[in-house]
């Protein structure tokens, strides 16, 4: 990834305790605020979405963030994708431009409120009426623990800033037997989620039905959720689990494992692809 | 906290190169959406924020979010805060009944869409416009570095979730002597912070300009602006800082400390305070 873009210096005063207190340049990662619009064939734009991100891979980001909140369902909706303003990478808005005029599903962003109108998630919501869009997954895709073990190591080679701030998180996609195809580094997991899945629906190739997907810190429901509109069948996270996380993971037939790391791993659901 | 909220069991397969695979019952964090809802004096009600939280101190919860965006801002506003339909905690809506037709600038909760109409964050936002309603720190607080050093241990014996599933977040505040107040924990940062400062809004115990806030993990934009809005002089974050969170910081004459751990930390600004 581009390190100019993903981390930005500035000098810290270090303090320890028995040490003198010295002054250090240190890199701090890079989080900004993107602005997704969507702009339509007549010239009109609507902007759906605010998040902050590290700069990087926004067109991935715009894109994937379009597919898995359910906006988008194929690359061919999209006539291009630029950043608004002077069209640079530093540029903190980017617009998506359809092709034709698609009937497009915009409350969907606003699900949460709509699917609650009436009794809604008063109570125990049932994982139906907030994972709107979700599909049980059909991958007959088969796994080996050793694949699952080595992958830990193979983000860890791969991630470039992580290492340097302690402040990214990372997602990487990797085939069946542990290649590791993309990688893509966030302050916010979603994000780094979204770069990914938007690089393989812009080129196509969703669903995602052989490939396996590393995160690098928790699995929560929104994370599983965004996996499944991009049809991966197995999620492996460093980190824990959430009870909503497992519950979504388990309806819907994917195959969801915590604690991967130090040559271990806790599978939470779908532990027949094992 | 109460643990049979805040954690569910579930039984899990634990696989390790060169054990047997076992199964045990493993405990995961809990996380389920919460609707706030504003309930107004004439009897109706806004929904205005889902988010997905651990239960237990929704009101908290509600209120912390409210005051820190700046929707509410005083406990006078608030005649009470109820469950919605059962009135159990299992409740996963919880409304805010006004005492008077208080007129709230509902459109704050949207304020990423209206503050970009015009350029907006085309091109490198500026702090101003996305940090809305946080105004310039004034504590004269002085802290010890011995007493920041002495924080994660109090926080690690204060928390009891997080040992055992690894999967929430805390957030604490400490005196300027490191004696602990209240801590709170959930799966989303955010929410952990919003508990504890709705816990001391509620209590009308803001500006809370004597006090040190410890996050468990990374300090982002988010969290420096709503500790801002609570006047909370000093965060100290267990993780490392944005680039957005130094630059807030910085800008609104807060102490920022990263890496708190191991008897060393950063300084990312304010450093006067110590």
């Amino acid at each position: 990834m581009n390190k100019a873009l993903a981390y930005s210096g500035t000098t810290v005063r270090h303090i320890a305790i028995g040490a003198e207190r010295v002054d250090f340049d240190d890199a701090l990662a890079v989080e900004e605020p993107l602005e997704i619009r969507i702009g339509f064939p007549d010239g009109k734009h609507k902007a759906v979405s605010i998040t902050m991100r590290t700069p990087g891979h926004d067109a991935e980001l715009a894109a994937g963030f379009l597919f898995t909140e359910g906006i988008l369902t194929s690359p061919e909706q999209i006539k291009q994708i630029r950043h608004c303003g002077k069209a640079t990478a530093l540029s903190n808005t980017i617009r998506v431009d359809l092709n034709d005029n698609i009937d497009l599903d915009l409350k969907r962003l606003e699900r949460n409120f709509y699917t609650t109108s009436s009794c809604g998630v008063c109570g125990k919501a049932s994982i139906e009426a907030i994972a709107t869009g979700v599909k049980k997954l059909e991958s007959e895709i088969k796994i080996d623990a050793d694949v699952i073990h080595s992958l830990p190591e193979k983000l860890r080679e791969a991630q470039s800033v992580f290492e340097k701030t302690g402040g990214l998180h990372a997602s990487a996609l990797f085939t069946a037997d542990g290649n590791l195809d993309i990688v893509r580094e966030d302050v916010g997991r979603h994000n780094a989620l979204d770069k990914v899945i938007g690089a393989k629906f812009m080129a196509a190739e969703t669903p995602l039905s052989d490939t396996i997907l590393l995160v690098s810190g928790r699995a929560s429901f929104e994370l599983v959720q965004k996996a499944l509109m991009a049809g991966i069948p197995i999620l492996a996270a460093v980190g824990a689990p959430s009870s909503l996380a497992v519950e979504l993971a388990d309806e819907y037939g994917m195959t969801l494992l915590g604690f991967v790391r130090d040559n271990r791993f806790n599978i939470y659901s779908g532990g027949q692809r094992l």
